[in-house]
């Protein structure tokens, strides 16, 4: 039988340490980012350690100023990784012991790394949470901005990518800026669930030492503490709410993609994206490619592939800290980033896109005013059903004439149903269907208007 | 070139129809589960036309009357589906015209299919979600219970599998449970957003006969409307969020359920199911299967199958309805029944579950207090790392020493340090080590008591 | 604490028997699909016993005799079900014990549910995945017949959805076509491992009674037996390959189907779907949508989900048989419906697609030639990357002068290059552009009847 | 209306290039993996362009050399990139003209970077997958070697992780192998098709300069050439089925792991890991941790993501080059490296695993062979069904005695069935069951000898 030191059953060499093994196991190469977090959990934790009576008032005081100085080296780029740093916590205790010496030692008392690292991760996405709030306030604002000054262009509502009805180009913008609202609230909802303190849970059983956990909530101003030590050091809900949270919001933006390149085509031609969002081909001249916005809908994929895989990760996991856990930090910063990129991107893409309301004017088309013309019955009297079938008969009637809609004539009309009269003419008037849709919610200039109160409204309170 | 009427291009025949493509277009066979509200929401919404004075209060009356008779039918099961129902909103509107004639036609006007049936969706899951909130919070309850009752007993926390520290078993429970609040406190806000009102949204447009969306909102006691018609007909974040809320919560229950697998193995042997919970097998007469829980851990793929799938499907879909959108259903309707079922085999396995208390007592063993024989050290003044390289010789002595940790002498351990003294054999009492995690979240009986408090006051919170 | 009887820990009752564990775990509702493989396993495995001399001849008889009478009764619909028929198997033997007496008793010798189990889904699956191999080809046919009718059809290819290079229509379906050989090429590997007998491998360790496996082998028609027992009644690699099949095949149609959706919006207007494969809306009269492509593209989510679903499942688990492992066949029922339906609707669709190819042609437009204007440089010397800014240059002048590409004289062409001469106009021509690609695999005449030529023999070769 | 220059909708500013745009456009900080096969495959272009007239031999020539400096300078780190080189093709394109000047311009002639990317791609993962095949073999190789010197060693067989049956820890270990068989199998599948030139497909209509495909196939070592320019620059069913396979394999990789996790807890004491696998605790003195296990089994959740990621990307995509290929490259490398490191760590564990026999023989307990028992019967005449329930009459008679099975006495056993005999006691013999398992597949000596024989045989075909 394979002994320690000796004989193998085949194999690559392995000694006392096989060198694939310390890069798989080592977390350095990423958790470095962690660096600030890391400084800021010690101190507070040395702040609860005196509290409790493990340090001294001078060796707190020695630990509080190494850890700066530690903090200092990271942040000035001159702190040197060992080999032996496996991963963030262990080099910045290691550089600490160098700075001043075994009292260094004291600070890991009654800590474990199942706390020390789920508070950092915590603090790190907090923080992380805040800019991307912003960055996601920026982009509906932007899109606000623009709905409220457009509001006048009209253009082709599509259902299943068939014209359906004239809506207000407005309406387009907002209907993306309102699911984006919900990303918003719901990144509020993770936040709030990341704001939970775990530090002083020690490995599993907690913390033998009486350490004030409120005062360590306090220190690093959490909203909560969480309830239950196991659970605290192995729970990762936190990070995949994030990544979910994430995952639909790049729904929302793959969706608004896709209509913009789209409507970007050439036989769309209603919009036209900024040469800075934009790229050529390598082979075809005449090209201009919507880069920016195919990227944006692909990383829709790879934000969920994430998600999927860190819930998979999770799955059938038995209690508590094991290994496995240490998948959660990529994939944190690594949605982290797509992220802000997109969010800024989207942005930017909005921003400086230019509309072609001519072409958009031009793509309307009296088919479109069917339901509107079954209306028109309807306010005469007659049952919906009726007038959908009858409305129906005159968009055949006209398809078979090879007219448009608003071309048959009023007696042609008339064979079709006794209820139509002059008055009729007023259905074919674009700007007058639109504003037939007053209820709240709908394509009207006041229901856009309430729309953009509304958001703004939601935007003020979420930041409040 | 292939024209409609003639020559295919090979391939099976196809005439007007395809009768595969009726079958697979079709949704009542899943969709009739949303009779109820769909009488529901068309009671509603003539009652928003009769304001809108699109009906007359006759009418009005007519219609309320025939979908009372609609109702009826389904719920004594003498409603008959004809083959031409495609959906359940087809089905019993054309019910409803049997029932009363012609007005049944002036019901849909101004609503369409898609309004409709993201109302009816909605409705349904506003409901289910109660349901399934109240099988959360009594197996909650039963687990928090159980704890209470329980919470003498000790037996050995793992991390990493490996036996750690001794714990009460009821922080073991209690780090399930407090897992499982997290998913009542998510639910609460998928709700949330699951209760907003979006009939009078149309097809794309909006609502152009003056309905007042509050007033349908009243009638339904909806919490909210929706803000914009195209967003509301085509989002379906509220089903997204109520798969992942159950990827989420299976995910707790798939690791709770490996946890009573292992313990309940021979080589653990801490717990036993009941018999109600357990199968024999075909071939083998001693074996007593965890089928229960097996299934339970299962199915955490199955649900976060259906979240993948419709994230999927959402991913890069151009705006409004598409009928892509028609995956929504069956995911909701099967992953709501595998929760109600899992939530209540989960609660029968918890209420039934036989443990061992002398096996627990027997699995703990000495080297689990070496931390504890640290923190001895601590409490005389050694820095924690040191104190954890001499606790480490000492486990390394009994080692070669062939006996446990406890059996060291005090000479043998003040070879190691000089700071041992005879009142470290306090340390090698189970009870006395558990007690020492008096900090929130931990171990001690306060901690534990505090933890059950907690919960119980989330509980009653949240059912306020 | 919880005893078997008595008293509960709050929640519901529960006796000896959960009703909601019972149908929890029961499987008849799905399995019984298996009835007629379940029937054709069972024959073989008595006529292994009968040579192992486990059973006699003339109980061998009575066996299969009874088996053809269950046989029987499910062909002709009048087997009854008992509430105790947990799944297919049991319900099997029970009633082949009900017409023959305890010499069923005899049957399972050796066998147990864990390879009966698996040899039933290996059969299904087997003649399942020659439906679906069959339907595939007959959609690839379809396609290929209708790209060799109408190769002079010339429409714009795109990349990023930009107008890119004038290429046959021809060229566009055999892309599709030719992905879909890879799909088929797949099939049969996956086959050809689902292929393989589990049949006595017991639970575990085996069969312990000389049943020859190579004559279960030989019966059944399989084209090979599992190596090891532990392996074959646990691995479920065929039906994750299965899934994961369905799910890039999915892709593929996805991809085919969006193309279809663009090409027939108002916009593009290349294509129309036939009325078999569209509906109305029930709002909008003059609505006809593509619901058939639309379905398929969702479809896509839903089989990734499942396969996603299984491979979370099997993540993790420990080895050999689990209960987890029962959720293989909704998954594969499921898919094979779903597969099944869309393979047929997509041929449907394809065979009876009407194109309009003067819009097609008017799509075409000069500066979709620019990379041919750089290509006629090439010829004349110039290195590529000059050419390819000269056409640049001749883009940016024709949209400067508000005029197409071809309509820049020769003297203001002349003036980004002496190169261009008279000779220029050829390239003019979209005929002549698409019959330069002629190297294998482009868009000329001879390479599209070659490519034709490939799938053709591709699809003789894998009948064979 | 926003203008390119003017006036924005808010939002940060945005010239001419956004820089956030650039970063998150450009691939060069990953696709730099590829600078030795984008050399390969230019060199090759550039035989293909003279042979067809494109380039004469001289200029050819310059090309080849530039090309091979280009590639020192990589191999060497002398190679500098600049800010504008957005991948590596443009990388090394402008570093060949600074080598060799204009002629480097004509390099690209015909080819585009959308057939150029792939055909690098393809390289590339040619050359991984066959390093990935040869890390599996030698795991695999290991395996058996290790199950050959240990085929004596008995232990209990686990269904539903639940004692079952005696089998031989050889059994164990092939049982694993075996799987990996099919992963070895399937990555041979993958590599064919992955072995496809996509090179002369330009970027969507093909070549148009009568480049010679089959001579690029020849320089390239390709195993054959894609059939339809435009499937051939966008498909990546070769990428998703790479993740997929890879996904699989981490499946099964993931599930020796728990097998091994659960065999290494003090509960089953069955093998412990070699020091250089598993990791102490920061906090616990005593614990020692199978941190390469977990990180194993982890690792099964971010390869499927990956998977799960791109197909989602890739769904529901238009026709040919989208910018959201690009995801394609990121998930190969990180998939390609983390299969790497899993392989050679699992060899690694699996080589220096230290087993404990004497355990694993104290485990095996008589109520294991109840199936033996009930065989006895069996081959006494009694139908198994019979048999099945009498053996768990005993069991139950045990238990109830609280004895162990074997120790019901003859008198006993005969008050169930009067078949048993004298010979019973030969049913107690641990290796005497095992031996019974003779059939293909099973755990007797012999067929674990044929197992033995048919993976080494399995393995020499597939490295043939």
């Amino acid at each position: 039988m394979a002994s320690e030191s000796g004989k193998l059953w085949g194999g690559r060499f392995v000694g006392a340490v096989d060198p694939i093994m310390e890069k798989f196991n080592s977390s350095i190469t990423y958790d470095r980012h962690l660096w600030e977090v890391d400084v800021q959990g010690s101190k507070a934790y040395s702040r609860g350690l005196e509290k409790a009576g493990i340090l001294t008032k001078v060796e707190m005081d020695q630990i509080l100023h190494g850890l700066d100085k530690v903090a200092e080296e990271w942040a000035q780029g001159t702190f040197k990784l060992n080999p032996n740093d496996e991963d963030i916590h262990t080099a910045n205790e290691r550089r600490l012991k160098e700075l001043i010496g075994e009292t260094a030692g004291k600070l890991h008392t009654g800590r474990s790394r199942n706390d020390q690292v789920v508070t950092d991760l915590r603090l790190w996405m907090r923080q992380n949470c805040s800019t991307l709030s912003a960055l996601l306030w920026e982009l509906i604002r932007t899109m606000v901005d623009r709905a409220e000054a457009e509001s006048d262009i009209l253009f082709p509502g599509y259902t299943h990518l068939q014209r359906a009805q004239p809506i207000r180009w407005s309406h387009w913008i907002l209907s993306h800026a309102v699911a984006l609202t919900r990303d918003s609230e719901r990144l509020l909802e993770v936040q709030k669930r990341i704001n939970v303190l775990p530090l002083g849970s020690g490995a599993i059983a907690g913390n033998p030492l009486g350490v004030d956990r409120k005062l360590l909530q306090a220190e690093l101003n959490f909203g909560a503490i969480t309830v239950n030590s196991m659970d605290a050091t192995s729970e990762r809900d936190f990070v995949a709410e994030f990544l979910f949270w994430a995952s639909l919001c790049m729904t929302h933006l793959s969706r608004m993609a896709e209509d913009l390149i789209l409507y970007g085509t050439k036989e769309f031609s209603f919009v036209q994206l900024s040469d800075a969002y934009s790229t050529g081909s390598s082979l075809m001249p005449q090209k201009k490619n919507p880069d920016s916005l195919e990227l944006i809908r692909s990383k829709a994929g790879r934000v969920f592939g994430r998600c999927a895989g860190l819930l998979m990760t999770l799955k059938g996991l038995p209690s508590t800290y094991n290994k496995d856990l240490q998948e959660d930090k990529e994939a944190v910063f690594e949605v982290s980033d797509t992220m802000s990129a997109v969010l800024q991107v989207a942005t930017g893409v909005i921003s400086t896109l230019q509309i072609h309301p001519e072409n958009m004017a031009r793509a309307l088309s009296p088919d479109m005013l069917a339901t509107d013309l079954a209306y028109y019955l309807v306010r005469k009297g007659m049952p919906f059903r009726q007038a959908h079938e009858a409305s129906g008969k005159a968009v055949f009637m006209a398809e078979t004439k090879g007219v448009t809609l608003n071309q048959l004539s009023l007696q042609e009309l008339q064979t079709i149903s006794p209820l139509f009269s002059d008055d009729v003419s007023h259905v074919w008037d674009y700007g007058h269907s639109v504003e037939q849709y007053a209820a709240l919610g709908g394509t009207a200039r006041s229901s856009v208007d309430w729309q953009i109160g509304q958001v703004r409204a939601l935007l003020r309170a979420q930041q409040a």
